[in-house]
């Protein structure tokens, strides 16, 4: 059999390497998740088993991938940083962020049971992803505090909507009862109607999840890591402000 | 919160819409399959259940993408052939890459139990994927006759390497003694040997497998499907030779 | 001098590799030409010694460039069609696209007094050049159709604008008075005011220019035909429709 | 005529924005330039008039684009430093490059006669030209350093051979007589040979060519600049060390 008459259609891939001394960024981001949370019964504004399980989920990516240096995640969605130089897949596009992906949804749906024993998982969970880059270091910087700002302004939203909805409201009528209002008015809301104090909600909820790796703490060998998928002793699971200084102050050996 | 400051970011994001009327083929290829086949205890050079496990996930895919008009897969890869014409994503490779890849390897975990119900899964499969463009009609049926090419290349190696293995050798010694020998050699090394004649393996092994949807077969509704994981009948499952003309004349339809 | 400490640079360029068995058009674009057409006292609608530089550029180009099969050109633009198959820089797309360019920009300078012989080249004229990947033959022969439909959409225009504004108008009330006119009022308008019937006009001008190498024509070796720079013998230059199916049946040639 | 028919083929076009953030490089490069200075009977190792016509080339360019903030040259190239935040053609990299080669091709045909009043210019001379991306400041420097050491590599090696060829060895026999010799033996030749201290030579042969926007010089209206061809008296002009921290430190507005 002419092995090499059809290989000439190796030629027609294109190399996507990214370009070097940028940080890449690989966000994954779930297909349609609105539909499976309510599909799964997710508790609504926040699922705290739904949440662990995208967390270790994401802690499964980043020990396949030794140059992420961090990860940042909420709701249905996660942004992993490999550090500027890394060589992981000659920094081929494509090849990162399939991997990630591949990664992510898989170990979403082998760890299900151990988050919710009591529910099957109906359909095997989508995420899409995509690789984007970023020059400096601010840039990066401002990647990251976009999807908190983002993370922190939904679940105001979404706090507000859900305690409206169980008080009584449609869906309908708790959507239109928030159209227009800005973020004091919704904290207003909260604490007249509901005795919230949106700031003495769990931090998990507000700043979404940072996961870093644990300094001296040694990586397990390639060989060893794939079986050892719910070690995640390693890693350091912070709930905080990542938007100011003190963030980066604390942990300035990412930025190196 | 100061939500604009940042979304900036966004624009970071570079544009990767595949050229218009071209053959979009995404492929699927399993990540260290060789070490997670001997951790799953599977079957050499062949493993019936891995093999519908793999093709259980290539009919996921096929059920959330419309324009796949042809899936062809063998081992531990996957080959998904989007129509010319398609705008799933508005063509864009990272989208489609992605989400093939993903729902790809959340079904393989998912349906894991189904094909094998005496082996757990030790931890999640990992699965890169890729985008490649093909011009015209014969350049994508090159890709295909390429990849079932390589399928009956290595799996004519294989037959004879696991023979020689089962036999007594070690694997070092079967694969020097395998070296450099061309195929009909190996041909013969089978029958005069272990009186097996290649030709009468299983089509699965040595043609890998095609799926096609079923002509006068309604998809589902978009809305249903994701709650159908299991029903595979609208799609058609062949074990044949895709290199010849004959395929082609008899699904003369896939090219218009 | 440490040379190497500084090569890691390169390594920043991208590859861009044109898909193959694609056809690549590179379109070559005056900037600002208007005014340059002012400043150089261009006749108006149509100038034939500007029309002629403009030939004699590409043919330039032409010479350059074994693998353009054929060009088209109208106004201050030119296309360049290279074969499918060219391997010419190995395809990739800032080679081919600068190198035309820059070409036809020195040979538009170079050639200037050849055909404006009392009229001084002002300032070096600037254009732009892009490359346009087409994978079927008909999305080449539709590339060339819809610059060749802008020539006519254009020039029918033109003609009308610059009859109206010889005639008095300022060319604010001619631009008023064609707002909104179709292609056949404006032929009217030129026959009852102006007898003039545009299907009379030169077909340069209602077709643009067609450069094809002539068949059976050797090429000059590569060696010698910088030095030739006037020798365009072996190009046919056409003005005629491209657009209908009679062109490419009797230039079968250029399609194989 | 059918104008939207053929219209779709302007979709096949693709976007290629320059990532934000970055310094955008376009450096511009002679083809075939040894055959065109034989033809041209230009002076070895060094032809004043061709440096101050690549110079004169250059400020053309840097006429054109007002955010190009500095350029670099030697021998038969030319790079152009956009600032990082530059807007220009919405910093699609096709546009950048074409107009920058060609205003620098045509400028070159242009002033041709202004350098060499005695000797005609053959043929039109072609550049190709690229565009890279550098995302932080000491990559950009680098760069320019990595074509200044080069500039110095190149220029030590062809005073040698100039000066042994002009002494009587034929080409062949100054190459040989070269092979192999590092930087301080090439220094010594000339010393002992010729009697030159290659530090004695002028630095624009050395160090290449600086160019600069003045500081408070205001610039021509865009309306004017492309009449004023000849007015470059808004750029300095320098041929000093690039590479050591004193040119940057000096002019430490280029960063900011």
């Amino acid at each position: 059999m002419a092995k090499s008459r059809f290989e000439y259609v190796k030629h027609f891939e294109i190399l996507d390497e990214c370009l070097r001394n940028c940080w890449i960024v690989v966000r994954v981001d779930g297909k349609n998740f609105h539909k499976f949370s309510v599909a799964h019964n997710f508790k609504k504004p926040n699922d705290d088993n739904a949440l662990d399980l995208m967390n270790e989920s994401a802690c499964g990516v980043m020990r396949l991938f030794h140059d992420i240096i961090l990860a940042y995640g909420a709701s249905d969605e996660y942004s992993f940083v490999f550090k500027k130089a890394t060589k992981t897949y000659n920094r081929r596009a494509s090849k990162l962020s399939s991997t990630v992906v591949s990664q992510f949804s898989s170990s979403y749906t082998f760890h299900w049971t151990k988050y919710f024993p009591n529910q099957k998982l109906l359909y095997p969970p989508v995420f899409d992803s995509r690789v984007v880059l970023y020059p400096s270091d601010m840039n990066m910087r401002d990647y990251l505090s976009w999807r908190q700002a983002d993370c922190h302004i939904n679940n105001l939203f979404n706090t507000c909507f859900w305690n409206l909805v169980h008080d009584g409201m449609t869906t309908k009528q708790a959507e239109a009862s928030l159209k227009g209002t800005n973020s004091s008015e919704k904290n207003e809301l909260l604490f007249s109607k509901f005795r919230t104090n949106y700031n003495d909600l769990p931090q998990v909820y507000r700043k979404g999840t940072i996961i870093l790796r644990k300094k001296g703490c040694a990586d397990y060998s390639k060989k060893d890591e794939l079986f050892q998928p719910n070690s995640n002793s390693r890693f350091e699971v912070l709930h905080e402000d990542i938007i100011g200084q003190d963030f980066w102050t604390e942990h300035a050996d990412l930025l190196t």
